[in-house]
């Protein structure tokens, strides 16, 4: 194992760890809306928003410890978005992450709801008095959070892309909409990571948020690869579902070698933003590279 | 018209001004998602959970122009709350204020997608710089408002009473449900409105929140009983509804006069709560005897 997966994997098991504490135990009413939460954000995902917040704050000298919170609430939000886009009414798909989505395992009416509660627990926990010791910079990084999560952002992003369903976009709309979809939050991930450093230069946001606008939309592209190339089993959740849904991915519009060739374009360029930092910026420059070679 | 009636409409008409500069405009992209949260916050409703945080903003000194805010903060949280509530998956109710519900109006995805993206705009109004002096109080009713808004407020709330359908509740366990489905909320906004004052003493903040808690549960009682009695005209959704679909009620489990003696109860026990303030508890006071006697 290398040293960046060591590193991720001290990451990945403090995020599960912040996470099961921050989540309601499953035996306090309403019991089933709290399993049911947990059921959606515990033990899954590679929790790439929750490294690409550290590895940010290792950039900007922000200690672990002090980056769990905001870790945990944009995961809670990306958790909260992928249970409501399972449901029957918008992508009605039955796998996530290798098991039963939400709304297979309980019901339509409690995906709402945890989808919902999820979202409330990530603005309760960036809200919890005492994570930043500057409360104007705390609520400065729950702003963030909501206008990330909201109808200019991941929200409206998903709303872009039910309206395309079936529509025959080119590349700079389908760009449009990932970079609400998904690119919104992962943008506020490192953001809010940059944010927990007890101080941060304009500057240094400045290039974390450029790298990671060109690695939210690296993300994507190479997830529209993945949904081309790899079987049901490798990835977790219904392979091929985009295409045969009519979606327009960024395969279908580029071809596969040009899809690749944007992926690494984009990749390029996320490093060359951060580089200049130098080893501080050596977390972010492997994640680049980790998110560049998954293959799930 | 009288004195409070001229109050309160002066607030509705604030509140309705405020939220309309809030919410996105529906000609920016995407279109038919900003279309869709103004249709379903826009014009709608009594604002009651305004009235409250001006009322309490009032007792407290706080200007209103200082309140707007808050207020509209949590009527974003109400009206998301309704459009998921009125879904095929939950209420499944087609009339909201005497119109189509948002999924009937436009679709199901489009009304999760409203729900959720007026959920991240009451956090981003919320947590907009410059809200309150004092950024550590502004933090502060955030997480009021989160916590209200979770699974161990409004949200766990709904899904209480999802499964309490068909089920022989008693008067605790009904209460117990409605202290989150409805007065979790309601209690946020008394809260929020207090808090939107430069300073609040502890001990007012408990009167506040022991009148709301009361006026909270009043509130519902009377629902129920306006559910029972009022025809679907007046009532501006479908009439009946709760009984038909074998829901608890105070009515079904009280009685008519009993539950008429409750809300009379819990309405002398709020104004108990705030009458020690005088004058300045005055929209308190009356807002507690407009609930009380609201036909719809």
């Amino acid at each position: 194992m290398n040293d960046f997966q060591n590193w991720a994997g001290r990451i990945q098991q403090r995020t599960e760890s912040a996470l099961n504490h921050f989540l309601p135990p499953g035996d306090i009413a309403p019991e089933k809306l709290h399993a049911a939460m947990r059921y959606s954000v515990m033990g899954g995902g590679k929790r790439v928003r929750a490294l690409l917040a550290h590895a940010a704050a290792e950039l900007c000298d922000a200690e672990a410890e002090k980056t769990d919170a905001a870790a945990c609430a944009v995961e809670l939000i990306h958790a909260y978005s992928l249970v409501h886009d399972d449901m029957p009414c918008m992508d009605d798909d039955d796998l996530r992450r290798g098991k039963p989505s939400c709304h297979k395992q309980y019901d339509d009416a409690t995906a709402l709801l945890v989808g919902d509660a999820l979202q409330s627990l990530a603005f309760q926990l960036l809200s919890q008095p005492g994570l930043h010791e500057d409360a104007a910079s705390q609520l400065h990084m729950v702003h963030v959070l909501a206008v990330a999560s909201g109808s200019r952002g991941m929200a409206g992003g998903q709303a872009i892309d039910l309206a395309s369903v079936g529509q025959a976009l080119n590349q700079s709309e389908l760009e449009y909409m990932h970079i609400h979809k998904t690119g919104a939050l992962i943008r506020a991930a490192a953001l809010l990571g940059a944010h927990c450093a007890d101080k941060v230069s304009t500057e240094t946001l400045k290039a974390i948020d450029h790298y990671a606008q060109s690695m939210g939309l690296a993300f994507q592209v190479i997830d529209d690869i993945l949904d081309t190339e790899a079987d049901t089993a490798t990835l977790g959740k219904t392979a091929g579902k985009d295409a045969e849904s009519n979606k327009p991915t960024y395969v279908t519009i580029l071809g596969l070698s040009r899809a690749k060739a944007l992926a690494q374009e984009l990749h390029e360029h996320a490093i060359s933003q951060v580089s200049p930092y130098g080893e501080k910026a050596g977390r972010l420059i492997q994640l680049a590279d980790f998110i560049m070679h998954r293959n799930h």
